[in-house]
């Protein structure tokens, strides 16, 4: 590891089939014996277990030494797989293969990138198209299956053979499951069940726009005050430098120590009592270290809630010129006291309705754990202990329909934790793996995994290598988010070098402009909300959950159903004036903003100037009264 | 295969330990039976055959589906590994693993620099450590062993375990063996004795430079009479370009149809004469394509000489903007065809003294041939292949020792036919991993497998993506080729953007000066060559060769000893006014320039001027005299 990005390498010693199989019936199921040859040891037993919708394989034991697990998936020509987590490059997994390992997501993420070379020879940090915060190993069939391997081992699911997909897994999975449904709606309902629900948003959310600012109390309040000048509607200050930060040659960093820094907030109390007042909450920002220079990080490891380097002394991992220690959230009193100490105490205590959790895909994989499960094996469920940390201490404070907070990390079971994603930190650009379509393919993918709610940095974050963004991307992703869950703005890891809405009066406009789209829409936004939260149907959709029957729907990534009766096609091109979108067919699509009515089964050309992003209805809908008011100019 | 560069990727199905071993003496040795377990059928069958020095394992059979095969050959922790044919990075093997293909080297070669990651992205030609032309399947131990695997398919020799060395090979061989010698000596003479060796160099070679020029018969001669207007020992004039020319997209290519092109030298089979007269031979330019627009496309497919591509068609391969036949050497036919037709009749009847005869890392692995062997089988035999037919049509001729021809590609056996390697194409820079120190380890390598005989272009080959050779460059690579077995100049690939000797007053009375060092050094290096081919001693040889002792030696791949009483140490940084060289213990070194002497078992750093190159000598040297004559200044 190397600052969240690895080099995972493997030698291989032996791979052998194990094809002598017994099956015995054992009161629970079948049991198969796994062998070799017939005169082996028993090298694997299983049990099948049938299930109403499918079948659950378990392992029961398996001979030492045996530490890779291969399982073949039958496989058809025409097929399609989706999932395997949040992915940014690929919905359709056909023809790929990917590594599930949660990670830095990668800069650039395309090797024919300046931004990637350079971020692989500085920083080795460029990525390639597997890389992902959130990882599952979990996918979804086009044959209206789909297939969890419970594991939290290093895993490489491969869709590259035309007969099989291999699911290659550095140890034994507990169980693998298949379940099958007649309707992807229904299949996609059956994933939420199955890993776990999101409650509903908070109803603040739905007052507009969450407005990024790191630069301290003055500029938060100044800024907020221009927005509101500027008729913005807004839901929330997210001010991740609430905790302060230091300066470092990379630039202004948080300082990773949790609690109000009075020195950059001098009287945040104050100030989140009034910006609720004004019906503006304060959200904060949180990360599973602690700095060691911190108020925090003696208690911590006065208290043994830190993990250990395996000599007993406090594991310090390197963020880049200063050090920090790792909670071990695999001890139960280390999670108690982040909850209470630092959630509820800090951040709850003090008025904040929100955070980003950031992190969570860092665990370094050498250290040691209270629990004694080694790291690497802990390494893939920690983004989910994470989100249960933050999800718990919300619940018992009471505040589950209050409060929230967002994050990028994720595995098998976040679902269940955590309330909403993020997609990261984009590149502050177009590009095809990491700039603003990649968001698309995230909130795509996640949502089959039963993630209902996804929202992205208005505008992207990375900036880096001479890559800074431009009013255009800035009013593009804009125009996008005003159609997502949650709207929030972000100034970038380089705020003073991009583009932000409070230095460019057209994008400040356009912002507010957006912000009120948003709000309109707020009603329908609702119901998906409320379907996400009891069904798990995501709020974006891939066009197929809806159209089965339409073969266009399938290989279309950068588009998405914004519940059932809206279609969002954004622009992801720099320099466009209109855009083209495909309608699927058997129903009339109306353009929101023209009105012209458009029947299904083609692709269509429109318009696309900023603020009108390409947004389409069901000409059908119960909500056109609604559409036809958000459409309207203001 | 992208233009030589390939991509190769494997699909492990099973990878299975044959543990059950049974052995029978039969005669001719033990047979050796190797089964999965006892109850299996037998799945390899091998002959273990001692030899006098070692052992060879000879297969006998194989199970039907077996193709891919695994060695160990046990290894210690301190072991140093070599060899591996010609590598341009790393000299020393272990650490790293070592795929086996012949192919384009790479530009650039390092995945951190400018110019290999723009190689990569335009033209898929970047390359890493172990791209070359002339891999070979065969390392030398610091055991004093060497390990050779008689196969021609893909090989992959892994080093990078404590324990063992890890011989994969897509394939079964035929034969490994395992051969050791009570000194390093003596171990290179036995590899030479087994691969085969080279003639000695001609005559003509030792009277000077070749000087590489490729713009018509016009420029050929006024550069000559520079040269010698500048007192510059001249051997031969190689001109590339005797068969004619194609304007691209890409610059000035060669045409590729061997055969005096008039319009290009109007009168050459005058002008060879008359160098001749002057002492000074002629050199060419062929490989193994015949371009479909050429005089010798239509023969050699009218006479079934070129490989199909499966339904009778002949295979035409894109080389950037033009199309050519591959002779297919498999069949006796057109190589006979190829010798007499064109070696013999439109070179060696015209006068040549020598070509590069380019190529023979690229048989396409998609073609037909005419013995019926898989091209993925054929593709590393082929520059064995292509060197036998230069080597035979010369021997034919009866001018084995006056002509002479120089290839980059190779492969096990080549050492029988290529009577000259060169190190390929290298950038016109001072990289670590394609510039001017690769041909050192390129020299060293090869050498070790039994090449005695290496040079390299003077200044570099590739300038691309805005990389262009300086005067610097040209006068370090010409300080070093003075003190190789032939110095030849290249213009490079874009002659008009790269320094060349006659654009540059001082450059050209350098190579004027190394060029007359060279003659005078001749005495010294005829008694190399011919070490070379009684023995297969290198001319070029790594420390160790002759200081077994010293394990300083053992690590250093940027010096050589040029035959047993020269050691040199090329400067190969930009910058720099001295050099720092180790002097190998247990004798005593004389500074051949400054006649400084220092005992050995240390590093000395040496004043270091263009004409100058770190250059020591044995101060009990029998040669002592003619050292001092060399370094007499004129």
């Amino acid at each position: 590891m190397y600052r969240g990005n690895f080099d995972i390498e493997d030698y291989l010693e032996s791979r052998e089939a194990l094809r002598h199989l017994t099956v015995v019936e054992d009161g629970a199921g079948l049991k198969l014996t796994l062998r070799r040859y017939a005169e082996d040891d028993v090298q694997l037993a299983l049990r099948l277990v049938e299930l109403e919708d499918g079948i659950r394989l378990e392992s029961l034991s398996a001979a030492e030494g045996i530490n890779r697990f291969w399982l073949r998936v039958a496989a058809q020509d025409e097929e399609r797989v989706w999932g395997c987590g949040e992915q940014m490059s690929y919905f359709d997994l056909r023809g790929r293969h990917f590594p599930l390992w949660t990670s830095e997501p990668g800069v650039g993420r395309d090797k024919s990138t300046y931004v990637t070379w350079q971020s692989d020879v500085v920083n080795r940090a460029g990525g390639d198209y597997y890389h992902t915060n959130y990882p599952q190993p979990t996918f979804v069939s086009s044959r209206r299956y789909f297939c969890d391997v419970e594991t939290t081992h290093y895993a490489d699911f491969d869709f590259r053979s035309a007969d099989f997909h291999e699911l290659q897994v550095w140890g034994i999975p507990s169980t693998v499951v298949l379940r099958s449904a007649p309707t992807f709606i229904q299949l996609v309902e059956n994933i939420g069940a199955h890993f776990g629900r999101q409650p509903k948003l908070p109803e603040w959310v739905y007052n507009g726009v969450i407005l990024g600012l790191k630069r301290g109390q003055a500029h938060a309040e100044a800024k907020l005050a221009e927005a509101l000048a500027n008729n913005m509607a807004v839901s929330a200050l997210w001010c991740e430098d609430w905790a302060g930060v230091r300066e470092t040659s990379f630039g202004t960093r948080l300082f990773w120590d949790w609690r109000w820094q009075a020195e950059r907030y001098p009287s945040l109390d104050k100030m989140i009592d009034e910006l609720r007042h004004q019906g503006v909450q304060f959200l904060g920002y949180v990360n599973p270290y602690l700095c060691v220079d911190g108020h925090f990080f003696p208690e911590a490891q006065a208290q043994g809630y830190l993990a250990t380097d395996g000599q007993g002394q406090t594991a310090v991992v390197d963020f880049g010129e200063f050090d920090c220690g790792v909670v071990d959230f695999t001890n139960p009193a280390a999670c108690t006291w982040f909850k209470d100490v630092i959630i509820k105490r800090q951040m709850l205590d003090l008025g904040l309705s929100g955070w980003m959790a950031d992190f969570g895909e860092y665990l370094p994989i050498d250290v040691t754990l209270s629990n004694g499960v080694c790291a690497k094996q802990e390494h893939n469920r920690w983004p989910v202990r994470w989100a249960q940390v933050n999800a718990e201490a919300i619940a018992e404070a009471g505040l589950t329909d209050k409060a929230t907070f967002f994050m990028r990390a994720g595995y098998s079971g976040v679902q269940a934790h955590c309330p909403l994603l993020w997609a990261g930190d984009q590149s502050v650009d177009f590009t095809r793996h990491d700039g603003l379509a990649t968001v698309i393919c995230a909130a795509l993918s996640s949502g089959l995994m039963g993630n209902a709610f996804h929202h992205s940095d208005i505008g992207g974050y990375t900036s880096i290598f001479g890559n800074t963004r431009d009013a255009e991307l800035f009013m593009r992703w804009t125009d996008m988010a005003a159609f997502t869950p949650v709207m929030r703005t972000h100034e970038s890891n380089r705020p003073t070098e991009n583009v932000q809405w409070f230095d460019d009066a057209e994008v400040a406009a356009h912002l507010a402009r957006m912000s009120r789209v948003y709000v309109r829409l707020a009603p329908y936004l609702k119901s998906l909300v409320a379907e996400g939260s009891e069904r798990s149907l995501p709020v974006q959709r891939p066009l197929f959950l809806h159209f089965e029957d339409d073969a266009a729907c399938y290989a279309i990534q950068d588009q998405y159903l914004y519940g059932p009766d809206l279609l969002v096609a954004p622009v992801h091109e720099a320099g466009r004036s209109d855009w083209s979108a495909y309608l699927p067919e058997g129903v009339e699509w109306v353009h929101l903003w023209s009105g012209e009515r458009y029947p299904g089964g083609q692709r269509v050309t429109v318009a696309a100037p900023y603020g009108e992003p390409p947004v389409f209805y069901r000409a059908e809908s119960t909500w056109e009264p609604l559409f036809i008011e958000v459409a309207d100019q203001d």
